[in-house]
């Protein structure tokens, strides 16, 4: 599926530079450095992946020892089941940097995503980084998000531009992810940027309002990455009022654009997904909790069958079905089940609808955009996962890509 | 993969017949009706998925009420999600057999297989209920093997012959199932047969015993399929004692052997795997209990991720740990992981193992049965499950099929 990079606006207090360091591409850039306003507040969330990346473990520890100024991104290279020396690696590129630019090690926050396994080759990093930071500026957004892609095929960058009785302020985002997408916290890489000033706490809590319904309700293949990072930082450069109280009205406008710049990047991953020729929601409603309805959602999003049938656009609604029917949720009275294809009834009462008709649910599922919707009829919660169909193209991408 | 399926030993007291009902395949027989001895003993298992089957419901219900003398089974047709009408279409067919042999409709037990979501026709396989029956032979197996067959590319039958010091018994066993594959409880279809004669209560617990290392440690694709059904009977013809003891030697050694067969069906399923060009055993060794040794086993043997790389022959091993790190897994300890290909050892430590090379690694891939072996450093449990690669065929045939 073909993704839209609509315009971007640069956030004052952000500067972004990029370059070339051949870490596994050729003729390409492959290394980003994003420089912060002194004074910015950041908030991250990481993956849950227990294998989790060297940078990983690097950047989280950074985070609790003073505010990062600069973020230092790579592809080609996850530097992720590298052991020791790979922690070594993270620290060693972060001290280059630091250097170039007079400032603390732990002021600089590593993120690396491409093969995992393979050694961290520093000193070309280190070789690219004059290149990267004479590049620096408001307007590196798009290059940035370009130099962050491994199996993407477009780069990934949204922007929202709030007006408030007392100014305008702005939040812009970019992420890269295609495959070994199963975010859980975050998704692969993800970078969104305000010029707002708010204190970490308040920040904090606003990443995690916003990742909840978009980079951790999508799936591509149930791959939870070892890399997987997302980060929100605030430069304070807008002329608005800080913001310190949640009870706020800007708190509630920051919120609002950055879940919405936060769901943009996460279906546009969905739809650059490996292979992907759909975008799939899957809407679970009624159920007795959020987790459960996640879990039926999750069992038709991960289906192998269901997502192969949504590749050859057949109603076989049979296998959503099962699917359903597989999926832990204890004692489920299949008679008060419905199955929808967009507004097209297809299950009730414990078999197929009466009105349905194959050319009904065929007319749903032949569009690029599909939703299958269940209600369960035990309770009053919901939930939305977002994935995409399983092609022969994600198969080839995988059995050919080292990822 | 290719499937040989070795000759089969009849089993005296139980005889199959076989027609073409035109259910759904042209020129092929679909239709197989099995009949046991006056007095045989029954025992089996049934699917979990909560959207069962219609011929699932009334074959429970035919169970607790009296010894089966029939088993009726079709393919083409699932008799799946078919509501109030898939039941009366279950019990009709039943009728429609009872009627012509004279035996009550709850001594036979329904089952169907292949298209969820339409109307079983009744009325062909009533038509082709003389043929099935005139065709009744000792000798019907491996015929009745292959008409039970949907994507299956080869029947699967096996034989065991057991001496004892009182004589001689025989288990034999077919199976059908390529997609849809993670029993839960049992596989896709599976009939076993034994000519010893054996309480019910025992022949229950030496079912339940067999498929737990077998068919329910087998995936294809993680899709359990609403129709699955192992069933286990005894004619008592071998002319040995009849076994009523746990103790008995006799049932040790028929436990033996209806494992084996077992063993043999599911390996011969995930052999057969929709596209599969790999047999690849995943074995989680020093965990803390089975249930997280299976956790971790059926991550990995469900990660699109970690099957496209085996059906490349890419010793990928970031993606195992990577599906080793996302499972379910409280405060795993990765430094004390070890992950080996085969015999070589890729990781320990946190990182790739000192004498790891890509060569070594390669050699284990290229082979077409494949070992994973994960030790985990936590306890002294252990589980092995069974998968096949996911291929562009596996796509192809799943985007091309209606199941």
């Amino acid at each position: 599926m073909t993704v839209q990079s609509p315009a971007f606006i640069p956030v004052a207090g952000v500067r972004l530079g990029s370059a070339a360091a051949g870490i596994r591409y050729r003729d390409r850039r492959d290394l980003v450095v994003v420089e912060l306003a002194a004074g910015s507040t950041c908030a991250a969330v990481f993956t849950r992946n227990q294998f989790c990346a060297a940078p990983v473990i690097v950047a989280r520890d950074h985070l609790t020892r003073c505010q990062p100024q600069f973020l230092l991104i790579n592809s080609g290279n996850a530097n992720a089941g590298t052991g020791d020396q790979g922690l070594r690696g993270a620290i060693e590129s972060c001290r280059s940097l630091a250097v170039l630019r007079g400032c603390q090690v732990d002021q600089i926050l590593p993120f690396s995503t491409g093969v995992i396994g393979e050694r961290l080759p520093v000193e070309r990093l280190a070789l690219a980084l004059p290149e990267a930071l004479s590049s620096l500026n408001e307007n590196g957004w798009l290059d940035a998000a370009r130099a962050i892609m491994t199996t993407d095929t477009v780069p990934k960058l949204f922007s929202r531009r709030m007006e408030y009785a007392g100014g305008q302020f702005t939040v812009t985002g970019m992420a890269k992810g295609s495959g070994m997408i199963r975010p859980d916290m975050a998704t692969m890489l993800a970078y969104v940027a305000t010029d707002l000033a708010v204190d970490n706490t308040l920040l904090q809590q606003c990443l995690q309002r916003a990742v909840a319904p978009s980079f951790n309700s999508i799936t591509v293949d149930g791959d939870t990455s070892t890399n997987d990072a997302c980060v929100l930082f605030a430069t304070g450069k807008s002329g608005c009022a800080r913001v310190h109280e949640a009870e706020d009205e800007l708190y509630r406008l920051l919120c609002e654009a950055v879940e919405s710049v936060c769901m943009d990047l996460a279906l546009a991953i969905v739809r650059d997904g490996e292979g992907a020729t759909k975008l799939v929601s899957v809407a679970v409603e009624n159920a007795l909790s959020p987790a459960e309805a996640r879990e039926v959602a999750y069992t038709i999003a991960h289906s192998p069958l269901v997502k192969t049938a949504l590749f050859a656009s057949d109603p076989n609604w049979g296998r959503i079905l099962a699917a359903v029917g597989r999926s832990d949720v204890p004692d489920l009275q299949i008679n008060r089940v419905e199955l929808w294809l967009g507004d097209v009834c297809i299950v009730n009462g414990g078999g197929k609808s009466e009105g349905y008709t194959e050319a009904a649910g065929q007319a749903v599922m032949d569009a690029e955009e599909i939703l299958i919707r269940v209600v369960l009829g035990r309770g009053t919660a919901s939930a939305t996962v977002y994935t995409c169909d399983l092609s022969s193209e994600y198969v080839r991408i995988n059995a050919e890509y080292r990822s």
